[in-house]
């Protein structure tokens, strides 16, 4: 706890790493590239897969479980997806003391390896569709590294969907992008951009890539959640077909999505400050925490009791701890569960027991309130709705501070420099346009709105016609 | 649907395989030695889960992620480990493109790499207990292959603790052994003995190895969950210290502990029969089935309306399911639903109707119950509670029947051929004897039980002096 945390304005990417360190949410491992998600940090990933899953099961997909290893060779059916991952991948040579003959592959995505068994299932229209989510590790062997953002291994759901037409695949991927959308807003308090990708940036293998774009402390972009239509291009590859009502047969069309604990990153990124972590109340493994100020044993005896009481009576209504350690100061107490990112404090000292009362700190801004003792469980939950609402409240305000019209290439090169966050610029659809800008600002297309931004207007790099504008964005 | 199911007294082998397959809890995978785990297979997994995560977070524990990698060198740490598992390893070579200069290893267990974090975190006294548990898959290269009782990949839980003192760790290793007793007994409705391993069959660097024993319908003996006092072994391997309140510097004591989906190959052994799985009500992903039976149109509108009333109104209170298609008759949808093993079926044809009542169905015997269509809800509730205790009585029924006294040697060898099953039997604690029993008879020590096998006895092969009589029988 001496550790002294390197300000944002100092060093945003220190201050990530420091928060994250400092919290115990994660650590280092001796295994390069990978990372350990202690109890703090695995806590949000397992509230993060509670929601998800509970949305995901509602809307009629199941869970399943595919191998970890692909044969070498299912990877190179599909052309573009092979050229895609092939620099990415952990190989295994070697099984139970002997060689392989063929190499297997610690999968980076598993597309391959289930659409081989989607060959064996489907046979009939009524096989469809297939609705399957799987919460697994993959291993894509990265270069440079960053706590939960980018791990050579990292934990993830992919789902992988089957269908009839393109149409019900296509509206299946736009089903998840909105499950997405909604996910990030309403439980991780961060307001989205969604929209397709450019053909660039999108998964190796899809028709179409849609996401969720959100905006970090640092005006930096971060992908937050992807949803392809596949089309046909596995099923092709991997000869999925069912036979129709009429008799003939037909290859099917389908989906994947996924998110990842990057997502915990993006929880650290948006919401934290040069305290600690700071989590949303939906989330936080932690929501209230109780604690008691004395100064003498008399006190003590029952400032403790009245502390003790309050935990008992929210048990049931919130998570909640009560600490009581003598060893360490009340001012030492806030700061710890500061800088893990608890919402809601609770302190209870001789004043706040003589007034009957508890004092309410709220961690996203230190607001405090009074709150009767009495009753201390109707207030509690719409305390922490209340901070829920306002830190959602707080990255709308962030990302549309942060959002811009780049009305020129100039305007964009400088609004990059100046300010960043995202900007809304005309492109005139070219790839050779879209990697120039990429070059020469570090700025990518994060997406293309499905809705609300067609208006005519002239490329920023060529000047060519364009009909409606992107969001352009630094990112992670 | 139309395939057969061998019958379990034809080949008891083919049968467990047969009902896998058909109900569609798992499939074979083109991955030599891994199997896909369907989404009915898959939801008897995260009931497992379900219950044994919140008994081990009760009981103090919290869930990390450890790296799936493990650098080569540190299985060599310890030594009677990297020789037990040396066999069976799965090697990473390669990653991005380039050879490595150190092998990983996928996990086959994480005690190496968890200590080698435990080293980082552990200071003083005041960091101990640390009690993790980690739900992740593992790899052991398998030659010979079952599905979910023996696969190369399997998912699994680890627990990962360490202590200040043996006592403690001998403690949290009981604790941890009572949880999977009362677990599998109370949830998986089977029966186990507990007790403590011997030498020889013991985790490759532990203490002594605790363990749960069950006995399937071929009167074979299946491990269904151990855990171990790893003594200071690891910690002296891994130089895991703690500073003590008096300053001294110790090594920590630590325990590890796991189940793995083999439990859901249990529950398909233990309790399905020649018309496919039967799952416990407790650990069943669907609990109720409703099924209506109709000849003519007229009754079919109002029979399929009481159905789906009736789903309705018990949704709240069980996982429930009507199965209103047309294009199958009512004898296809028993046969489907009791292949897939829900506990109870509820049907419904004019007759009951008529009698404003349904006709429950238990999976277990087939058993039949008018149950009056007012306060369905209030009768549904006690008849799974009624399944399950019964399923659990049946099974300790068979265990019971199927454990006998083997006061010779000549006895075990007849028992074994003639009925199989768990035979109490004298052993002098030779290592010895051990092994040229398992040679002669295939049958090993399962465990030593901890209580009420003390009496004076000789040894069943060496006529040594034995105080107490242990648990022999085939196993998988």
């Amino acid at each position: 706890m001496a550790k002294v945390i390197t300000p944002r304005q100092e060093d945003y990417s220190r201050w990530y790493t420091d928060v994250i360190i400092q919290s115990q949410m994660a650590d280092y491992s001796p295994v390069k590239g990978c990372m350990v998600i202690r109890p703090l940090g695995y806590a949000l990933w397992e509230a993060i897969q509670r929601e998800l899953d509970a949305r995901f099961k509602e809307t009629g997909h199941e869970n399943a479980y595919f191998p970890l290893f692909i044969p070498e060779s299912f990877l190179h059916k599909e052309a573009e997806h092979v050229a895609g991952f092939a620099p990415e991948l952990a190989v295994v040579t070697h099984g139970g003391g002997k060689e392989l003959e063929e190499a297997l592959i610690v999968r980076p995505t598993s597309e391959t390896i289930i659409y081989a068994m989607f060959a064996k299932w489907i046979r009939s229209y009524r096989d469809l569709p297939v609705l399957i989510n799987q919460w697994a590790n993959v291993v894509r062997w990265e270069m440079r590294t960053r706590l939960f953002l980018r791990t050579t291994e990292f934990l993830w759901q992919e789902g992988h969907t089957a269908h009839v037409s393109e149409a019900e695949a296509e509206e299946e991927a736009l089903t998840i992008l909105e499950i997405y959308r909604r996910f990030a807003e309403e439980h991780m308090a961060i307001p989205v951009y969604t929209g397709v990708k450019t053909e660039s940036e999108r998964f190796a293998g899809a028709l179409r890539t849609y996401s969720i774009e959100a905006l970090m402390q640092d005006k930096k972009a971060l992908q937050a959640g992807t949803s392809h239509n596949l089309g046909q291009n596995f099923a092709k590859a991997f000869e999925v077909k069912y036979q129709t009502k009429d008799g003939t047969w037909e290859h099917v069309w389908s989906t994947s999505w996924g998110v990842s604990t990057r997502l915990v990153g993006a929880l650290v990124m948006a919401h934290g400050d040069d305290n600690g972590v700071s989590f949303p109340p939906r989330l936080a493994p932690l929501q209230v925490v109780i604690v008691p100020i004395w100064k003498t044993d008399e006190e003590k005896s029952r400032i403790a009791e009245a502390a003790r009481l309050a935990a008992e009576e929210l048990k049931g209504a919130c998570r909640v701890k009560v600490d009581l350690r003598d060893e360490v100061s009340p001012g030492w107490k806030f700061n710890e569960w500061e800088l893990k990112g608890v919402p809601l404090r609770l302190e209870i000292g001789p004043r706040d027991l003589e007034k009957n009362q508890f004092t309410a700190v709220r961690r996203l801004d230190r607001r405090k309130t009074a709150v009767p003792r009495d009753g201390l469980l109707a207030h509690v939950g719409p305390l922490l709705e209340e901070i829920q609402a306002d830190m959602l409240e707080k990255g709308r305000a962030f990302l549309r501070e942060n959002t811009r019209d780049a009305k020129s290439y100039d305007e964009l090169k400088r609004g990059l420099e100046e300010t960043g966050g995202f900007f809304r610029a005309h492109w005139c659809g070219s790839a050779d346009c879209e990697k120039r800008i990429k070059d020469e600002t570090k700025a990518t297309i994060r997406c293309i709105p499905l809705e609300g931004n067609r208006e005519d207007g002239t490329c920023l790099r060529c000047n060519g016609a364009s009909r409606r504008w992107v969001y352009f964005a630094r990112s992670y």
